[in-house]
């Protein structure tokens, strides 16, 4: 594999007009944070205006999969992927990790991973592709998932729509570490650190129909 | 306090094309999201495409500051708020709360909280707004930091710019409970139910430079 092969390549718009130290083109660090993600921000114009709304993703390989009801706005707006020229959207997902307090208030941030893609999404035809998009949604939320659940059916997938972002135009932002105060505020009688955050999952809870003879598959239980 | 008062009225853009009875307009639920979260997804047009980028904010009331270099793209497209017209801007805020798994892939979805708010973004140019921004910005971190860190300085002030997003055209989105499935696929030998998920602050990490005569402070120790 080649050095190319393994990031993307850099744009005026993936290129950060601040803080480009934070920046990253590199596609392991990329995925990664795209795939403990459970929402993404997804961003379009509609007459004129910007639109952000956040919605479930998945990814296979390079290309990203956003689902919807076949009414929404955003993917009515796509066509049908042949005769349309598709939607021009920016599609950000960012995990927190942390509250960094330094001790003067300019200083002060946050520890954050984002991925930020831009590109134009295009509805998914292709009944296979379809099938496969709707896997990888659902085992994007709990892994290994789809094989474990009922697949689609016909009525259920004519009711649904899934669009297709290729990941070309994209870029990571990762801040970690302390705070970086000014050499002069380190004296400053203010504590100063990181409070880390994290998403955590707590413990399953059954639907309240479900027949007690089912048990809590192994993908859900405590490792 | 009249009804009126305590909603935001619907608009076209606000109000959901799907899943309606999902959608509030209640100001403390809204406001109630808002102070919760750490970063806003932020969009806005440039070139005619969209840009999604995650942010910090702060909260004054009806009003909401977003935090920038004063050399950052959405920042310098403001203008000064004064003689330009603004950004039209477009500002959401989502929660994860829960992965909720059906029987069905097609009912697997996520509990979540979510704001969406459109609007027109101006830059702050008074001094007394800015600075009162600033310690909205950083108390939405750690509510009470901004009282316990050095205030900006002239030089910092000059370096940051801070617009902002009136609560005008806004609305919030919730789903909570258990998975949908349909009446048939209730005997099928999946489990179902939810996940919880939350955001949890670990434990504090002094700044490898701090003073250890300074405290860890009540706000930051666990209740």
């Amino acid at each position: 594999m080649t050095a190319a092969a393994d990031t993307y390549a850099p744009t005026d718009r993936t290129v950060p007009t601040r803080s480009r130290e934070r920046a990253s083109y590199d596609k392991a660090l990329v995925h990664s944070i795209l795939d403990e993600g459970y929402v993404c921000h997804l961003g379009f114009v509609r007459d004129g205006a910007p639109v952000v709304l956040p919605t479930l993703y998945g990814r296979i390989g390079e290309s990203l999969y956003v689902h919807g009801s076949t009414g929404s706005r955003p993917l009515r707006a796509t066509g049908d992927g042949v005769k349309a020229p598709g939607l021009p959207v920016c599609l950000t997902v960012t995990h927190v990790d942390g509250l960094v307090l330094a001790r003067s208030a300019f200083h002060h941030s946050l520890n954050y991973r984002s991925v930020v893609v831009h590109g134009t999404a295009h509805q998914v035809t292709d009944p296979e592709e379809l099938r496969t998009a709707l896997d990888a949604l659902v085992d994007h939320v709990v892994p290994g998932r789809s094989a474990d659940s009922r697949p689609a059916n016909a009525k259920e997938l004519a009711a649904t729509a899934v669009i297709r972002l290729d990941l070309d135009e994209v870029s990571a932002k990762v801040r970690t570490g302390g705070p970086n105060d000014d050499a002069e505020d380190l004296g400053l009688p203010y504590w100063s650190g990181v409070v880390p955050v994290r998403a955590v999952n707590g413990t399953p809870v059954p639907a309240d129909d479900l027949d007690p003879a089912v048990a809590l598959p192994d993908y859900l239980s405590a490792p």
